[in-house]
């Protein structure tokens, strides 16, 4: 299958879910973050999945085991469309599975309004300011920093994909939570749950998962139970190596 | 001291602090909230310090061993203001606390504007809406629902007494952390620190501690270390029995 890289790419898998995925860490490696997202949505058995930012497709291929929806990864660089669009082949996922290569802000020319079941988003966690300090490497930066896409962006355009209770799963940092907030309330997407990660036990949360609903109630949000990443050693507590590795 | 007691009272004791408070089941006793609060707020060592819904003063009376500012507590049910007043002089503690027997929402009456470097505050949890289930109980009804006090007003008022820059801190319910955020961002009151508290492993947040500082940056929210309540024989934990009868 080595024909389908292209030079600096190398093929790494997801064993809990037997997926090999193509990456390049000159341009995006999938992190833990993917995989979080990927197990905390509730993803639906059908409809149509939209993947926004979707990266080397990571979020898109790891939710493919659980579903029989379409699922349609968005991606702005050519590179990780490219790298994405051979990783669905090689896992033999394109007959549920596809690749838009587009901007978000520009999504609602190739989706129908209110067609969409279900959104996932792994944005850049990062805001854009003229002198914020931005990895030198262009891809980087752009997976990275709201240089092409806002956070309000993508539930603007989200809220306008979805469905009546239509639902969107996002990772991203905690520091972010009130402009998250803020920004579904504007587009009418209700938070319903949120899930903190904690990197050890003692630690402050660095990483949020949050699901909404669009044009659900703006009350009853739910609190999951608290997520830890590593334990005493800095090695992966169970629950996380169960979603790496599998149960095996 | 049972001189100090009004038919259907009793003494309890909380006994980290070694103070006594003046309970009774018929009007109000003090839950496991009061404590939280108190160990979760900053509290300044000098200064004013406001305790709004004060209740029979268990949050001011927990705070008072760590400070030397001044503490009023204030208090709309006359019956609660009274046990209040009574616990300040049990522990003799009138030197630097004091009850004030009024309704938040006149309280700039009586606190001077931008005089106050803290507010604590256990509201009344629920929405008030008239086809809502109460307590039959009316003081019970008043300390559970929002029928004298809704929780914007709690953020409205505690915004013109604070200082620029003074605190909140504010234990409440998950489901209402949309309105909290809300009611905060309303009142230019940016929130810094949150706490989930979950009542044992495994199950979803039932509280939350929430501070907020007036004229604060709205980026830079910290989400601390998860509190679990119980152990899986339902006793308390570590964390928590100190919070209540302290390391002996």
């Amino acid at each position: 299958m080595t024909h389908l890289l292209n030079p600096g790419e190398r093929i790494d898998q997801l064993m809990s879910e037997d997926i090999q995925i193509i990456q390049s860490s000159d341009v995006f490696s999938f992190s833990l973050d993917a995989v979080l997202l990927a197990q905390f949505a509730h993803i639906p058995k059908k409809g149509t999945i939209v993947d926004f930012c979707a990266g080397n497709g990571a979020v898109s291929l790891f939710m493919r085991p659980k579903t029989k929806a379409e699922i349609i990864g968005v991606e702005i660089q050519e590179k990780l469309f490219s790298m994405a669009n051979r990783s669905i082949l090689l896992n033999h996922f394109e007959d549920n599975t596809r690749m838009i290569h587009h901007d978000i802000n520009q999504i609602r020319e190739v989706i129908p309004n209110d067609s969409v079941d279900f959104i996932t988003c792994n944005p850049p966690y990062f805001k854009e300011a003229p002198d914020s300090k931005k990895n030198p490497n262009p891809h980087l930066a752009i997976a990275r920093h709201e240089i092409h896409l806002k956070l309000d962006d993508v539930f603007k355009e989200a809220s306008v994909l979805l469905k009546m209770n239509g639902k969107i799963a996002m990772v991203h940092r905690p520091d972010r939570l009130m402009d998250i907030l803020d920004s579904m309330k504007r587009h009418r997407i209700a938070p319903k749950k949120i899930q903190f990660i904690y990197p050890k036990h003692n630690k402050e949360a660095n990483t949020i998962l949050i699901e909404g609903i669009k044009d659900g109630k703006l009350d009853g949000l739910r609190v999951l139970p608290p997520l830890y990443v590593y334990g005493e050693n800095n090695e992966y507590l169970p629950e996380i190596r169960a979603m790496l590795y599998g149960n095996k």
